[in-house]
């Protein structure tokens, strides 16, 4: 054993659970700064097993709606893609009984795994719900976990939403707390975080006590989920998926009280320390139950990168304002910020990917289609001779004085006349948020091709009423697809 | 929009798959240098795709095989825990079909969650396997996953040793390459490490293509399991075992094409940059096929924290050639490192956990005992008068020349006689392993109390011959218990 160095001794004593003793005999190599506050995990979750629905104000609790609207609307949108048939096709020889719903197929599967698939789902068209503040992707980890939980017991729609509000608060607090260090690093903050907010949701409806809370936190700690390095893969939207599915196995863990540490979050080596330079503490216990992370959420009106949503929002007023046809145009002139021809400026796109980096795709596309969800980028539209040649007459310019999420869009008609339109405050913002009418045709739309339109409409007016729902299970085994 | 910052912005775009683009466009808070070769992740699986039994060295095999034996023997040793009853209770309800076996335990659960289980056993009582220059306990992540896996499918015992053989190399490569930066952080390296063993392993006996074992190692990046805040609870033990689900899973839906990144290890959001600040590139890509970690491997001999070993092991060499008893012993005198008094300087334990603090109880417990496993830290034994008494006849002093992993221990008898044992290189290290016959037996004694002894006998020749077995799933179902 004589090349066994002093630290990997160290090692072996800590594997044998000696490492408390050893701290002070053995200097570690890595000094960072530990100020933690004492039962910064705790205090957390104290919050989420004492809140109580009573307590939300209504305009979160109307956000939350919202917030579900958006994403059993994605959810049905990603239900047939080929991600979720590759996954479906993996793991259905494991699943358990068929406990719960996969959105909008036909398939059946035990809770655990449907969590994941509905998770994963909900974010594969990158159409799901975001707060800006550390671009998490609320939702995605934390409904599917408390949606598949509510077909295994009674829970009353209230209830549900309460969790989800807690949920959404639990993970982005801890987001706001280690943002944008710890997404700088290169993790993706919506599987990393978000395991935190699907443990205490699923933790709040199994009615754990503030331990097992603890414990369920630790677990979720434990278990975080998602690189960067995988953006571009199936495997990102694997993530909020896997941390649903990860945070849900946290808690019904912790409910049989398989124990962790007290200081999954604050602890020496927890989980902002090794997964973060940046630690905000207030940021998670600071105002619980007083201000909500939900007041922040956004959701994309439009099915591409936020760069060309200033364009498309202005295109799309000119065309309702003055009921424009492409045969009316001459010319579409744009003046945007230099990162949107950098990022968006291919001028002849191909396919139905290749219109989500083409601006002069999406200024003609508004026009012609009245509209920017899945189905305005599809190989077919992309082709379309009327698209393309409305496309070749767009013109973007880089323009000092104008904003990342700005834009002036300027129509010349045939007939001489030129309309503007400027964008400040591009819709989908939270200056700016989709109205509830925006959001039901968005649903609406993503649910076509999944479901048949009277059961999307019934499942819609089920997300729309939640809390007065006796079972919140009705409105998951609503969303399924028949054969 | 306004209040969004740049680099909220670039993460929204990065969120809706722009951020190769945008690197160029927004610089990153973070400077890292990225200086990892080409292909890193890619060559590592096309090795373990492209290896074969035949090329494995003899010496290597057969540790392999050693290593199997003290694998399934502490599976077997902590299938009663308690922590196993929890994670049962909790998880049992959504397995699906019974395909696999639970060692030491009568229930059968879906090949995933069995491998959760069986990982999750083996390591509860922090007596298995030790890859010392990592601390990675290389079997845990890795030999549940193809255990499970091969009571799916047919799987030759001989392939069977040679996953189990990449697997650990694999992992322990990937360890090699960060450690210690990687552990001096925080993170429980067999349970991050760990999923990349799984997913190579499983990986090979589901005979993947190249990219998909580079997909599967991807997957296994995004789903690092363990932070070092959890030793001392449930949650430590549940580390590998998940890390062996997880990988496994990794390679399930790398089998059906889902996709992920190519470059999981060396991309600049991959995991070595994400969660290490050290990458010894060579170690996973150097002499592959040439070098084998499983060469490091070792095992425990005593149930205790290795600073205790040394004691043990002077005083069972001297029980042994002298055939000593308690009442024959006036006093034990132990020269030891300053580390042990600070350990394990408890001089009257009162539970059997305690006496694993109690360089006294040691010396005590082997002389008394003959042994220094499980059963040996019993609250019975610590407390047994016949133990205390000798216990109370035992002093340790600090002295100078005495390494960490060394001891000089003197018995003086009641007729006078003074014997004395030096340990210079403690049992159960590279240089001094434990030998199969000891193996044997501590294999024997950790099932006693799970199955019954000619079962075990016979489990244990399963294991000894596991690479003439046509089927290695039998040796799986040999593991169960009934009723």
């Amino acid at each position: 054993m004589a090349d066994i160095d002093r630290r990997e001794f160290a090692g072996i004593l800590s594997a044998a659970g000696l490492a408390p003793a050893l701290s002070a005999a053995v200097p570690s190599r890595v000094t960072r700064a530990v100020e933690a506050p004492a039962n910064v995990t705790r205090t957390l979750a104290g919050y989420v097993v004492r809140a109580k629905p009573d307590d939300i104000p209504a305009p979160i609790v109307a956000e939350a709606r919202r917030t579900l609207v958006n994403w059993v609307g994605c959810a049905l949108g990603g239900a047939r893609h080929e991600t979720l048939d590759h996954a479906i096709a993996a793991l259905q020889p494991f699943s358990g009984p068929q406990q719960a719903t996969v959105l909008g197929r036909a398939e059946r599967m035990d809770a655990l795994t449907a969590s994941l698939m509905n998770g994963m789902s909900s974010h594969v068209l990158d159409f799901d719900d975001t707060h800006l503040k550390t671009v998490i992707h609320p939702a995605g980890p934390v409904a599917p976990a408390i949606l598949a939980l509510a077909e295994m017991q009674p829970i009353s729609g209230r209830d549900f939403l309460h969790a989800l509000i807690l949920g959404v608060e639990v993970e982005c607090r801890i987001g706001n707390a280690v943002y944008p260090a710890h997404y700088d690093r290169g993790w993706h903050i919506t599987g990393t975080a978000g395991v935190f907010g699907a443990a205490a949701a699923c933790g709040k409806l199994l009615g754990l006590s503030e331990t097992q809370m603890v414990w369920a936190l630790g677990l979720a700690a434990a278990q975080p989920v998602g690189l960067r390095e995988m953006f571009g893969s199936m495997t990102k939207s694997f993530h909020p998926g896997r941390a649903a599915q990860n945070g849900f196995t946290a808690a019904v863990l912790a409910a049989k009280n398989f124990t962790s540490t007290d200081v999954g979050l604050e602890g020496k080596s927890g989980w902002v320390h090794v997964l973060s330079t940046e630690s905000k503490w207030d940021e998670i216990t600071g105002q619980l139950g007083e201000r909500f992370e939900l007041r922040l959420n956004t959701y994309k009106p439009f099915a591409c990168g936020v760069v060309m949503h200033p364009t498309i929002d202005a295109c799309l007023q000119l065309r309702e304002k003055h009921r424009l046809t492409a045969d009316q145009i001459e010319r579409i002139d744009l003046s945007v910020h230099p990162l949107v021809l950098e990022l968006t400026g291919k001028r002849a796109p191909q396919t139905g990917l290749e219109g989500k980096f083409s601006i002069y795709y999406a200024a003609a596309i508004a026009i012609v289609a009245g509209g920017a969800g899945p189905k305005q980028f599809s190989d077919a539209l992309v082709r379309d001779p009327v698209v393309v040649a409305l496309r070749d007459r767009v013109t973007a310019t880089v323009t000092p004085g104008i904003g990342e999420a700005q834009v002036k869009a300027a129509i010349t008609l045939k007939d001489g006349r030129r309309l503007e339109q400027s964008i400040e405050q591009v819709v989908g913002s939270v200056e700016r948020p989709m109205s509830d009418a925006d959001l039901d045709r968005k649903f609406l739309d993503l649910a076509d091709g999944a479901i048949a339109v009277p059961q999307a409409r019934k499942l819609l007016d089920l997300c729309r009423n939640i809390d007065r729902l006796p079972k919140a299970g009705e409105l998951a085994s609503a969303g399924g697809a028949t054969g």
